[in-house]
């Protein structure tokens, strides 16, 4: 196994042109892969404003998308975390899925957010992704030269079973495509990432689209990567910014040796399973 | 329900003489009910430093403890969480186990500390704690006035099971002697006690022993009392202080219901139970 892994943190600014959106993405995992990512890694939703009635339109643009950041990912040799986009089934109902194109170019994960955000932070927004998305009922993991590795999406990260569960299906890397507004972002954002990276003694990669006030949904920015001591090896600002992350992957191993949290887990005394009870 | 809740924490510098800590440990309660405290905490092994060879002289001094807890918690009417004592059982087994009195004196709760800490942090120092203590194998809750309550100790906290499950069973209020040393305690105190607040929207009070360099274990201080939102309601310095904090216990409603993030957890999809699968 690889003892480090470059990740290209692709903060994009958003607009509501969907296109032009998808075309910063592609430059902006074109940059990382100039700068040496191995992986490149995208926010949730990232063709479009995280609003409803523009989710609903950006659909139609994904296949374009799901090809572009395939052909990306084959002609650089570089894994892809594709943020997360609105896919649209036959049946017509309408998830928050991410893409994972390993260095080959091939589709080898997707995750359908799970816990939609049904929410009023204080301080706001009210949001009700229900009325627009369909929930996924599905918790899978990758594998890469670095360990395995899974992807889930922005409100995702709050529910500890998820983790707990892709622990014991041995990762060692999570990918938390997000879009926090304002309000959560400043109150538990880089808590959350940092807390998951210290409970699965992994690297946990938090990425978010750039602060936007001309947008009616603001996201927060504030992309981070923690370490599995819970360290933050790099956090981004609110702007738009293409980052290259080296983050040792080695220490895993040592953190888990000195720190054996992993082993203390009561199994005879609790239960964290997929599956009802 | 009280929509108020006025906690003392008890966060005392312990040397090697038991008595002393004791006493000390009933002079700060007694003054935590001087400045109007319902509830007065103390740390993990309050009269002991947290050394193996001091905690198993120390559990002679548990029962004199036991009882002066209890006088107290009667005389000042209040509910007293008795952090922790090293406490020997007639089988000889020594437990780390957490006593609470409520406002008429009476023992309403006891928790042995269920994981113990054999660790390496990073900076050390080393611990096996299993050299010294039998483990715990239950998980309770008691009443109050202010709701449903539960206490864990230290290395507990990191466990994410155990919120889960005193979630499911009503608690409002988490509190957590402990005795983290410098390394955890810069790394994790203060974000592990912020975030199972914001996982169980709820208030948690950590306590700790206050810093003392002539210590071989020097405990961090720092104790912290978090509201539903994980915001910071109080956090101690390094030294020994006792300090009243109100906590608002309307804001547990106002959050669930504002923020379901209780409702939102997908019991169809995994499960989180006390027992065995």
């Amino acid at each position: 196994m690889k003892a480090h892994v470059s990740i290209g943190i692709c903060q994009l600014k958003q607009t509501y042109d969907f296109e032009a959106n998808l075309a910063k993405a592609i430059s902006m995992i074109d940059q990382a892969a100039g700068q040496g990512a191995e992986i490149a890694v995208l926010p949730e939703m990232f063709i479009t404003p995280y609003e409803p009635a523009s989710i609903k339109k950006a659909a139609a643009f994904s296949g374009t998308a799901i090809e572009e950041l395939k052909q990306r990912a084959a002609n650089h040799k570089i894994y892809i975390v594709g943020g997360s986009l609105p896919y649209r089934e036959s049946d017509g109902k309408l998830f928050n899925r991410a893409f994972v194109f390993d260095s080959a170019g091939d589709l080898v994960f997707t995750h359908d957010k799970i816990h939609l955000f049904d929410c009023t932070p204080p301080g706001g927004p009210s949001v009700k992704e229900s009325e627009t998305i369909t929930p996924g009922t599905q918790l899978n993991t990758f594998f890469t030269p670095w360990g395995e590795a899974s992807v889930i999406v922005c409100y995702d990260i709050r529910f500890t079973p998820l983790t707990q569960v892709l622990v014991k299906k041995g990762i060692r890397m999570l990918f938390v495509p997000a879009a926090f507004s304002l309000a959560t972002g400043n109150a538990h954002w880089e808590m959350l990432v940092r807390m998951r990276a210290v409970e699965m003694q992994g690297i946990v990669v938090g990425v978010q689209p750039a602060m936007n006030r001309d947008l009616r949904y603001v996201p927060y920015g504030h992309s981070i990567v923690a370490s599995p001591w819970g360290d933050v090896v790099f956090k981004a600002g609110a702007g738009e910014t293409v980052h290259v992350v080296k983050a040792d992957i080695s220490e895993i191993d040592r953190i888990r040796q000195m720190f054996p949290l992993l082993t203390h887990i009561r199994h005879d005394l609790y239960t964290t399973k997929w599956g009802k009870a």
